[in-house]
C-alpha cells in the first residue's frame, strides 16, 4: 500500500467505535511508544477529569495499584517497553486495558480493544488508537467524529498549502520547528515525529507559553537562524495569540501560522494532525526518500534481541 | 553579580532545608514556567508514590479538588501563568503550597516555602526550588545533599571538559541536541533551556528509548547532520545503554556520552544539571553574549501587560 493511502485512511479510522468498558479506577496510566504513545499525550491534554500519567519506558511508577487503570497502547501489540510496563502493572493489581491490532499485549488485558486493520505503519494508525480513548471517556461523540471526517476529506482533496510549506522547507534544507498551543501541544510533537519518520529530517517542537521562558533570547540571537522553519498553531486564547505575535515581532522571527479548522476540539485536533501528516508526506516525496521505510528501527530491535 | 557566581551557588543552595508540611492530598499538581517549572518535571521522574501532574499554562485540569496538593513554583513569585493557575486551584479548594523568593504567590498558600536569597536569575535558583520538594517527600536526605555539594564543588574547580564541549560547539556553530535517560529525561530539557537562555542558541532535547521510535531514521538520513552536536547521558540500565550504542552505530552518529558522577540518584541529578550549566556558560562566554541578559523576555511581559 502506498503511504499516501495510509495517510488518507485517517478519516476512515474515525468510524472505529470500540471502547474500554467497565473498569473502575481513580487514576489512569497510559503506556505507549512512538506512534502508539503520542495518543496518550494527546489524550492527557483533552481529558482533565482524572490525573493521567504517561509511561514511555520499561519501568512503571510506584503509585500504580488496583485503583489504577493502566492502558497499554501498541499497534503491533509487541512493543518491548510497553509489554514490560503492562506486565509490571498487572503484577501490582492494576486494571489493564489494551489497544492493539494483534500481538502479545492483549493477553494481559482485562479489557481489550482490537483494531480491525493490521499492516499499517503504527504512526498511520493514530485514529484507531485514539478514538477508543475519546469515546470511552466522553471526550468526543460519534457525531463530532463524523463531522471531523468531512474536514479531513477536504484536506485529502486539497493539501496544496501543506505542499507549499514542504517545498519551502525542502528548497532551503530547513530544520522544521513546530510550536504547539493548548490543548494541542502534543500535536506539535506529532509533527516533529512525522518529519522524522516520513521525511527522515530531524525536526523539533516546543509550545507556547513555555517557550517564552526559555527560547525567546535564542530566537533573537542564535546562529544559523535562517536554517529553521517555524510553524505555530493559532490558539483559541487571546493572550496566547498575543504572546505569539509579540514573540515574532520582538525576536524578528517569521512564524508560519496554522489555523485549525472545525468547531469542536476534536475537529481541530485531527485537522492539525492531518495537516502535519501531509507536510511530512510531501517533504519525504520531494526528498525522494521512502516515507514508509523504517529499516533502521527494525535493525535496532534486532540488535537488542540478539544482545539480550 | 557575575553569572559564574550564580552557577557556582548551586552547591550552596543544597543547604536550604525548608519543607512543605502537613498538607493532606491524594495527588500532586505542580505549576511553574521556565526555570521554576523544570523542577516539577524533574521531581515527577523521581517521586513515584503518587501521581504528579505538571501545569505550564494559565489553566488547570478539572480534576483539581480538595484532595489535591497544588504546588506553585515561581522564583519571582509573580509569574503570570502560575498566579493564574494557583488562584484557580484555590477556588476549587485545593491545598496550596508555594515556593518563591517573594512576590504575590505566597498570599495563596496554605504552606509557603520562602527562598532566602533574592536577585538570582530564576534558572540559577534551581537548587532552592528543587530541594524543598526532595526533602518534603523523602526523595533525598540532607546527608545525600551534603555529598552532592562535594561533587558540584569538584565541577566548579575543574570543568575543562564542559569547556571543551563548548569550544567544539562554538567552533562549528553547532546546534546542541541533548538525549536524556530515565530518571533524568528532564535534565536533558534543562540543558536545552540553558543553551537557549545562557548562550542564546536554539538547542533541542529528546530521550531514550522514545527517540528510537521517531528519530532513528532521521538521524541516519537527515540533511545538515554535520551541524548537530549530540550529547547523551549514560544510563544505569544495561538495555538503555545498548540502545544508545546500537543507535550510534546503525545511524552513524557521534554521541558525546556524559557519565553522571555520584552514587545516589540525587548526586547524579545535580551533577548532570551542573555539567550542562557549565557547558552553556562557556558557550555564552565564547560567543561573547551576556549570559544574564533576558531583556527580550521582559519586553514580551511588558507587551502583554500593555495589551491586557
Amino acid at each position: 500500500m502506498d503511504y499516501l493511502d495510509e495517510i488518507k485512511s485517517l478519516k476512515d479510522q474515525l468510524s472505529f467505535s470500540d471502547t474500554i468498558k467497565d473498569i473502575e479506577y481513580d487514576r489512569i496510566v497510559i503506556a505507549g511508544m512512538g506512534g502508539s504513545g503520542i495518543i496518550g499525550k494527546m489524550f492527557e491534554e483533552l481529558y482533565t477529569q482524572k490525573p493521567i500519567f504517561i509511561v514511555q519506558d520499561y519501568q512503571i511508577p510506584d503509585f500504580v495499584d488496583k485503583n489504577t487503570l493502566f492502558i497499554g497502547s501498541s499497534y503491533s501489540g509487541n512493543t518491548e517497553e510497553v509489554l514490560s510496563a503492562v506486565s509490571l502493572a498487572k503484577k501490582k493489581g492494576a486494571r489493564i486495558a489494551t489497544i492493539s491490532a494483534g500481538g502479545q499485549i492483549s493477553k494481559y488485558g482485562d479489557e481489550n480493544v482490537h483494531i480491525p486493520r493490521a499492516g499499517l505503519q503504527p504512526r498511520a494508525a493514530l485514529g484507531y488508537l485514539l478514538v477508543p480513548l475519546l469515546l470511552s471517556f466522553g471526550v468526543s461523540t460519534k457525531a463530532e467524529l463524523t463531522r471531523t471526517q468531512k474536514i479531513l476529506k477536504e484536506l485529502d482533496d486539497d493539501n496544496s498549502e501543506c505542499e507549499m510549506h514542504a517545498k519551502n522547507i525542502f528548497s532551503n534544507s530547513s530544520i522544521p520547528v513546530v510550536y504547539g498551543v493548548a490543548p494541542f501541544k502534543n500535536v506539535a510533537y506529532r509533527w516533529k515525529t512525522q518529519m522524522g519518520e516520513n521525511a527522515k529530517i530531524l525536526a523539533y517542537s516546543n509550545n507556547f507559553p513555555e517557550l517564552n521562558h526559555n527560547d525567546t533570547m535564542a530566537l533573537a540571537k542564535t546562529y544559523r537562524k535562517e536554517m529553521f522553519y517555524f510553524f505555530v498553531f493559532e490558539s483559541s486564547q487571546r493572550i496566547i495569540n498575543k504572546r505569539i505575535e509579540l514573540t515574532s515581532k520582538i525576536t524578528k522571527t517569521k512564524f508560519h501560522m496554522i489555523k485549525p479548522e472545525g468547531k469542536s476540539i476534536v475537529e481541530k485536533l485531527f485537522y492539525l494532525i492531518h495537516y502535519g501528516d501531509y507536510v511530512s508526506y510531501h517533504l519525504g516525496r520531494l526528498r525522494g526518500v521512502d516515507t514508509r521505510d523504517i529499516g533502521l528501527v527494525e535493525e535496532i530491535k534486532k540488535g537488542l534481541a540478539k544482545s539480550s
